[in-house]
């Protein structure tokens, strides 16, 4: 975090801002221009009492550095390889074992649902997705979900796929589309709450969830960049809240074939880099093509993600939403033993994978040497 | 819209729906292929029973087609050129005068608010903007604005610019981020709602916004394309709600330089080609670069927008938020005067613009002259 | 420029890299950081021998700072509003007046090109802009233009279109695919090159073009960011030419609807802010329908082109390529009538375009002031 | 492709169109519109004299439909799972064994490029890459490659890579970026040509290169989307040309962290659906960071890549150019020995990968069946 200063603020506010954080039990830094006097603030940011600081004679605004997803990042990064675990009910994400979420773009019917859930357990993955009210492009679809009416009807939608998650032991995730309805998905007995691309950015759900004990899998939005969309997790987790899971479905791009563009670059970058909580990968949004959702969930996975996310139905040619992506039964099973052969995979290159900061030092010694053998100087 | 028929259905069942829908008043055309049949739907789609038909034995699903947005585009197009007019309080958008809402990106005092209405009313604008709860990028900007405590917050944030508004004589526009606050924004006297970028696609917004009196400036995604933005329009008007201005505010792209990338392509086609509704023009977010906010906003009326909505404040560089690209006050006279000529120019030019559906028959007629003249056959 | 010194460089080298630059009439500074030292250059860096630099001791290497194009940047900016006049023949583009090029995407026979000729002057246009050799985006087309089988066709279709030029007193812009073929265009007589969208980045041809004499207007890359494109300008300008066109002519994006996005904020960013080049606006490609070329031309001359581009023909209905662009007659000669006023009007408007710099130092002095008065402190 | 009629072409021109493409072996289909008549052509469209059909009386223009790039297909498909091999020197991509290509960004003097070239063997990898001329982003970069200066200079320059690929019996792949200079790389003993990113829509290159024996790796443009980018390969191809390989190496999007947006969903449509070519991952430009080269190579190669390009240097922190990308030796070997680990697993799983033309069937017989068990009609 930078403190800018106002251009005509004087030494003694400078002063005064600086003493202030380091009561705060911050170190900081200044960074003097000709214009204008910054002071950079480091420690753990997520409990910088901002407004107080920007009230401060002399402070024009906060300004948040790169890397201010501070909790997002708390617990990853290369140098501190210790990653976050969340629990969907019994199943834990992020931890040994890969956790494979599946199930239908939405609950359409008892006997639907009950059947989707039996082929999900059936085809070896951990947990049951369904949506109960559903995003359509159009308003004229004619198929907005079982719960799309009112609180009555989603909470009879949300009935139907948590009995179907527990007769067959799996958890459930849901996506929620409107904070008001926050209590009415905790009570109807969901385990995981989703937070679907085209809210990615609504603040008012965003800051709702900050004090469910649910955990939340927030997709990222298809026009944020890596680091923007952490910041926008950052928010759900600024009070405290920890049991986040990120996940890439696919960002905007000149692409027409496949309907978005899944990034394994930034699941590599979550991964690797910036983040410690677990990544999901969902190649059902991500690509929108059936036949290419199996070849990039395994990507996914070799990039860096522990979560799978992807739709099936019982017969996805009756789906009523989103059947073009849905998998076959036959489709699901092939995916996860395919996915959990992946992650075997994963876990074993994991253990020689060479991040830079381990070399690093090495190659800086030879830089002279090398170069003198390279080019004589 | 289509009507997508199971590749198992039979003959008969066809014929059920064709007949359904003729005795609804629609008409419709077949398409027959080698694999299943569609059928075509013509009339008001809007009023079209769509879980009703739905539910027919053999039907797999509805599929809208281009300009599906029916109540969007109903009133306008290059044959029907009827634009449609919104008031927003006494200012109205869509008809023969500009009209230009300015202000603070968000309110931020009494005096800052009182001033800065003081300040637009003197420039010649129309109508007062300003935020009472603020999208923040980062949680840990500080400043969310004066209304995102609690209900109580918002009350008084609203109360504050409704009555710089009336003061000056200046309807306005405040946006609105849930819509579990719609009672509060109305019953506060605001006179115009608008939906931020970041709410484009968010359906709770949209469906609970169908039945409010007051008219609603909906801000397209940055990931939207032209008529996908017109079909989250068209949610809200499905109910029979008139009163919506489209707002082009930038898109995302390759540019790193601007904020985003205003698309003035896109205002040209809801107004020439797509859509009888007003548009407004923003290039603060289009550009995020208060020098480029004149020349774009000018380029957005000749693109064809009507309303202009720009930031601007008493003093930007002591602005909580969006500081860099909030006009100055001579700023914002000067483009007020700027844009006001420019409408001018734009009517005259109006009258001289010819679709190529005046000219194509003429064209068509001289295809095998011109063809033996060019090319000797 | 900064010169990024390797980390073990030694104090002396980076002194000795200082020396050096001051001999050559540099300025410098210094930016130690606690992994390696950056020197800054100030000047004209056109005129530095980077080479030279990069092989001294200590050196890693040349990193090119925003608005490294200096010579694309030179007479322009906000502090320096002396704008770069290029001839077209004896058409001056930058200047006074606005330049129109227009005419057919291709040349198609000589009856064809010299009737487009005869209604490009009758509609009041400046230039006349026409293929010899087309992209085309399928090999299987069956068009690539009249000069495109070998050095002989391309020669005499190059004459037709210089033929039709002379005869009606336009001067002519053509297109060039290869640089290999650079000789062939100049001896036919050609005034001005065009480098299209597909080779903007085409270094071979950009470095090739450094010596001809001959204007050359370069459309932007579709995925060029402003500054990135004014990089590769720079390219073509390092050796001393000067006559060189900028040209928007739209960008990849989300959008479906139109062809492409035409930027209105980059174009106002190379007009009052990076650059004293004269800009080009090409709606023909930026939009890619013919009704929306009007409207979008206008946009971009309000916007700071002062060029436009646009595709017509004698009748585009029997177009051999991008007849669905290209404009009817009658709508070239309305166009060229209202650009013409668009012009006159931008001319008056820019006259009262005020930009930050002279308003920031007065309204710097009042933030202590306005900080009080709005907020009490 | 399509055969799209002038308006007012008359039934017997229709008739002739459709006899002469009879003639030549085609099917055709017709498709009548109230406004103008289509004639499908169906068959070997490589084949098609498209030049001869377009002269025809009444044909307006040949519109080339999806899946225009019949020679790029005609070996692959979920139909035709016969893929095809293309040998660089002895190595054979595509075939069984994955084919990994490492080198330097560019040919820096000899002791590096034979250095180099050694780690790349002891690494395990299959070929040697390296760049005599250099694309720049910036002209004032300070380096072009060794043979940028002149024709002398860019055969001096590929002789020291051909010297170390044979010293260490590795083939070599050299980027062309002008057709100009074809015969100096084929006559220096280069094994592969690469067209670059910038290069990927140069049509003179890629018409040149039709002729050449050598293999061509033909990089994807960032901003082509799937299919049309195999439209610009398909270029090359036309004149009977088969050793092509297609290369993602990313494309643009919002992205601000990573240099390129890695498309794992062309990979794996390029790979399972559209093309028989073998497909090149090239992670190093996909993501610009060098600690994400290795999960997002590995994750290509799992979405269907069956070669790999990556950049390397024996000390990357004194390359002339892309240093930030190119790996250390011990990461290459690291990689390479990944890569066919995770080469060795998508052998095993694309035993298991079930495309939905296996599955359709059996679930279309169940339509009626499933829709009453789940919706009881």
């Amino acid at each position: 975090m930078l403190v800018k200063m106002r251009r005509d603020a004087t030494p003694d506010e400078v002063k005064t801002v600086e003493s202030k954080l380091h009561d705060l039990g911050f170190k900081t830094g200044r960074l003097e221009g000709t214009e204008l006097t910054l002071v950079g603030v480091y420690g753990d940011i997520s409990k910088l009492p901002a407004g107080e600081i920007a009230e401060l004679p002399g402070v024009d605004q906060l300004i948040p550095i790169s890397r201010a997803y501070k909790r997002v990042s708390q617990k990853g990064g290369p140098d501190k390889p210790i990653y976050a675990t969340v629990s969907i009910g019994k199943v834990v994400c992020g931890g040994d074992a890969l956790a494979v979420i599946a199930g239908p773009c939405s609950v359409e019917s008892e006997p639907q649902i009950m059947e989707a859930a039996r082929l999900v357990k059936e085809a070896g993955a951990d947990a049951l997705r369904g949506g109960v009210v559903k995003y359509r492009s159009s308003p004229y679809s004619g198929w907005e979900g079982l719960g799309a009416s009112d609180a009555e009807s989603l909470k009879q939608g949300l009935a139907l796929i948590v009995k179907a998650g527990r007769t067959f032991g799996l958890p459930t995730v849901v996506e929620i589309l409107d904070q008001a309805d926050l209590r009415i998905y905790e009570d109807a007995g969901v385990d995981c709450l989703q937070i679907g691309e085209p809210n990615s950015k609504n603040q008012a759900l965003l800051n709702a969830l900050r004090t469910t004990p649910l955990p939340v899998i927030h997709k990222r939005g298809n026009s944020l960049d890596t680091e923007a969309y952490l910041l926008w997790v950052e928010r759900m987790m600024t009070g405290g809240k920890e049991n986040v899971i990120l996940c890439e479905r696919g960002i905007a791009s000149c692409n027409r074939y496949t309907r978005n563009t899944l990034d394994v670059g930034s699941i590599a970058a979550f991964r690797y880099q910036l983040s410690g909580l677990p990544v999901a990968v969902d190649a059902s949004h991500g690509t929108g093509i059936r036949d290419l959702v199996h070849p990039v969930t395994l990507a996914g996975i070799l990039a860096g993600a522990s979560v799978v996310l992807t739709e099936s139905h019982p017969n996805p040619l009756i789906a009523k939403s989103d059947g073009h992506q849905g998998l076959f039964p036959e489709q699901l099973a092939a995916l996860v033993k395919a996915a959990r052969a992946t992650w075997t995979l994963r876990r074993e290159l994991d253990a020689s994978y060479l991040p830079s900061a381990t070399l690093d030092l090495a190659y800086k010694d030879r830089m002279a040497e090398d170069r003198q053998r390279f080019f004589g100087k």
